[in-house]
């Protein structure tokens, strides 16, 4: 097995949201469902659009999220997405590259659109997404790049890219593909609605040892071990992964590796902004962490600290110098 | 002349900015002239936004911005401006409407696409602005509304959309048909660069009588007056025009209305993040503050407290309720 020449590599949906601020009474005059994800068609995503506030838009993506994190806390990364030839696929290139992140996808010609995620954050910063999926469902595992993907220490996958079937495909080369180089998988169970629809292959993946590490909240943690209890959750799902990670939002976060129990309290913030992109940068900083070969406590601190920085402002990718932020708080 | 059914009408730039933070040594490097704003064309745009680090989008331009402010601060408002039939110009007609603005401009098929400004924020928060006009420098004198220009109280233009020949000419014929349904007409002068290359005709405009209500800032009045010294600019000016109003940064801002001098000092800040949009802000509360009949004093205090607002975040779009922060300071 050769030195990775990058500490991670990502596959995941390429999409920009578009966030705006939203009342409670329009989530349920909307009828959505507070916090979660849900997906939309074209007319869907119109529809809403014109029901939603003057907006802001910004590179987004679950995966792609954590790849930024990770590259701002001086990882070395690479990320694969399908984005449309269009100008939200030239803003999520561009912002993607502009922190350093190797992104070499080509982009696809005509319709649908580069996705588009239309993100209603209420006054308690909890936000609920909405997605338009357009060209990022049709990725084709043609756009792996097969030596990238056996040079990078980790293959990173979201759940959320489960679900449309030519990325899926692509994932399972990907996660042969780093297997046969001896490479580590981690996975983000990314929503309930996934694990709904495609629990028993996420299942099937960590029974038979494709998963090494494993990230998911306090709801995906019960519906992917198909327990209420937290508890009893964790203790079904820790013992068939290597490593696994549940992020509790205001509890903290805990891992378990080799059997072990660590945990991690939030960091104290001021104000909860805008909850998007939390989990994929808790995930950031978690993965860095491992990267730069500090302990599993320090590795769950520094995912809390970069979750703390994304809630406090607008937008799922970093405002604020992470490197500064954990170098203040963990040296 | 019947009652008016909209507070104010504005012709300006349709544009969404990208911004994104940017040290000083970037600015240099570019060769940039740091809080300026340069016109550049689509190969020149590309460029810039190759060195551009990670950005967000968000609705901009100068008279749109104005009229964003004077939407949320309850006024009635239309806007009309050159969008292409793009992302970008769905971006830009979404955030204007969404915010009860009377948008009705069709979008432009085909190349060009729609305006880009590349704003470049430096760490004390000055914007340095980068414009590609794409659509916007092909708005047609056919796409004045006639009948809202002429039952709207104020016309409101901006200088930056004097430079291209078409809008040219719509904001000339706008000009004429506010005035002869008997309305006031409002000008910004924008930027040093439009004086330096359209002074004679603004000089004309206001030599002649058509600018009833004219916005600069300290250079502006330095460039238009043709005079270094700013209390003599303001008193060549001041008497051409019945309302003049010249904001300073830092020293806050005064209003000659009829020989008469009125002075409001800037509103206090805890930082300066980013001041784009900060003479557009400005304008946007005076004219609210006129629209509501306040006295000149406290529309200038208007103005301060919304210039106050939009540069304490990033972005030239309000986000907070500057109604109620208004409210908390005058009642």
């Amino acid at each position: 097995m050769t030195q990775p020449t990058l500490d991670i590599i990502a596959i995941g949906n390429a999409i920009v949201d578009i966030l705006a601020p939203a009342e409670d009474t329009l989530i349920a005059e909307l009828a959505l469902t507070k916090g979660g994800m849900q997906l939309v068609d074209a007319d869907g995503a119109a529809a809403l659009y014109g029901k939603m506030g003057s907006a802001v838009e910004a590179s987004g993506g679950s995966a792609a999220n954590t790849i930024a994190g990770m590259a701002a806390l001086g990882c070395r990364c690479g990320f694969i997405g399908q984005v449309a030839d269009d100008q939200f696929g030239k803003v999520f290139a561009h912002d993607i590259r502009a922190i350093g992140v190797d992104f070499a996808t080509p982009a696809r010609e005509g319709e649908p659109p580069t996705a588009q995620c239309l993100i209603f954050v209420t006054p308690d910063g909890q936000r609920t997404m909405n997605t338009f999926l357009g060209a990022s469902q049709f990725l084709p595992a043609a756009a792996l790049d097969v030596a990238k993907i056996e040079s990078a220490a980790v293959l990173y996958l979201e759940g959320y890219l489960w679900d449309p079937e030519q990325p899926r495909a692509a994932m399972r080369t990907a996660i042969d593909l780093a297997k046969k180089a001896g490479r580590k998988v981690a996975f983000t169970l990314s929503d309930n609605f996934v694990i709904a629809r495609h629990g028993d292959d996420f299942r099937a993946l960590i029974a038979d040892g494709s998963i090494d590490i494993l990230f998911a909240n306090e709801h995906e943690i019960a519906a992917i071990a198909d327990v209420e209890d937290f508890e009893g959750a964790v203790a079904k799902i820790a013992p068939q992964v290597p490593v696994l990670v549940v992020t509790r939002s205001e509890k903290g976060a805990i891992a378990i590796a080799d059997g072990e129990r660590h945990e991690v309290a939030a960091e104290p913030i001021k104000a909860v902004v805008d909850t998007t992109g939390a989990g994929d940068l808790f995930a950031a900083g978690f993965l860095a962490g491992q990267a730069q070969g500090r302990s599993m406590t320090d590795s769950l601190r520094m995912g809390a600290i970069c979750a703390a920085e994304i809630i406090s402002h607008y937008g799922p990718r970093p405002e604020h110098d992470l490197k500064a932020l954990v170098a203040a708080k963990l040296g």
